[in-house]
């Protein structure tokens, strides 16, 4: 049985794209419908989010927080160390982008918003019919319910 | 006949993202072409706009009475309350998530934004060209005055 | 010989969608390329840009002048009349919106955007193969040039 | 053996879109992914950034300086002796532009965005997979480590 689901922030929740001014970082574009889908498993799956991007924390920390729960900065190079302190059989993970493929080959479950990486959709279990801003998470979290916490 | 449009307004108005900055929730991206649409059947129907979003209810509000229209925060489990209110055989009603396909049950008429969740796709009596923030809205205005206002 | 080329501004040379805060209308986005064509042709035909936008007449004044134009503040209701003011025959218009189709009438000349709305593309002597905020107006830029400028 | 790897900005690195205020260019929409392909080749090539944008170069600057690279302002009409300072041999150039067309003739090797001007998919040796701002530029960067510097 599934107890952990770790979402990457930036692609997965966000277009993944960063509005720059002058000043830097301002701004990220999160989408619709996610927040829905979060609603229906959290209290089925303990719910992890992960972010690398230092200079983004800020926007990403206000957004998650928003919706009821907290983010963990993680480095790439600590991301296959951060992973491994859950049961991995045990733990589903979204993410989108070109180094989040290998850490699909150490969890128990793997999933990519449609607008991934290639090199993460060929790893990924099951990918999802929205882009990330676009619904991807709703579609995993009502897939995860789906396959994975059925009692029908 | 019909009397009542009711939209839902993040994802039908809007493009359904948010523009989120270290402060929260800044910024939602209105589209073209949907303000020619509701001049044109405001004197034909009641228009009345929804939302359930919070913490984006003074960017909504904005946008919404820089039209010439007022919206009504109406949550989740509030909106089949809110639509009971209305005589349902005569209302239309627009919306793209996934709690709106059961509101989509109860009214006399359902319209979905060609890009709306699939769950709302599947039970909408009519799903506009258009996606939204890109003139869903006038679509929709288009196809009720055709269809159910045309005297000719 | 065409002698007058006039464009609308939102959804010909922006993407048509308007960014709001709590404030209200903030933002507009324009494209890539456009700028490149526009000095194409500045030199060989009048360029006029028009706009029935009056909350986001600012952000649309900023962004022509800095191009090097001017931009006519001309309501819907006025437009027909504007455009009467030239010689039509002469003149190539450039709109986008569901009004824009009955000014395709009366002028010599007219261009939509891929993404312009259908009954302006119905209307159209010639469809872009680009978006707006994508490069349209370079796209009609350079078939202007080419088909009616070409002295080769 | 290719020595040195120049991008434009605008349109490479982001969507190519400007977001204006009534202040003028305030924003620039930078993709995600790009920044990992940076680190890939960074040590296996000189990475040279260039930018025609005046209004612009401030936000510019700010995002390639967070990436740990440096900008050029070149302007369109210096941007052949620009490129002819550097053995045009051992040169890959990226572009998206009208103008970018008349480069790819120069140096030994050119790559387009997917969603670059037609002009200059036409001449480039290799067109990305990605859109700009979504990851064309990592895209670019696998390719040539995969195509130029694979010892396997």
């Amino acid at each position: 049985m599934f107890k952990n689901f770790i979402l990457d922030v930036d692609g997965v929740l966000t277009t993944g794209q960063m509005i720059y001014s002058e000043e830097g970082k301002k701004y990220k574009i999160f989408g619709p419908h996610d927040n829905d889908g979060l609603k229906m498993i959290k209290d089925l799956i303990n719910v992890h989010f992960i972010s690398a991007d230092i200079k983004g924390l800020e926007i990403t920390k206000k957004r998650i927080s928003d919706m009821g729960f907290s983010v963990d900065l993680v480095s790439e190079n600590d991301r296959e160390k951060y992973i491994n302190d859950f049961v991995v059989d045990e733990t589903i993970f979204m993410g989108d982008g070109y180094h989040d493929a290998k850490i699909m080959d150490i969890v128990g479950y793997s999933i990519a918003p449609k607008n991934a990486r290639r090199e993460v959709i060929e790893k990924a279990h099951f990918v999802t019919e929205s882009k990330s801003g676009e619904g991807a998470v709703l579609d995993a979290c009502l897939h995860i319910k789906n396959q994975f916490f059925n009692e029908g």
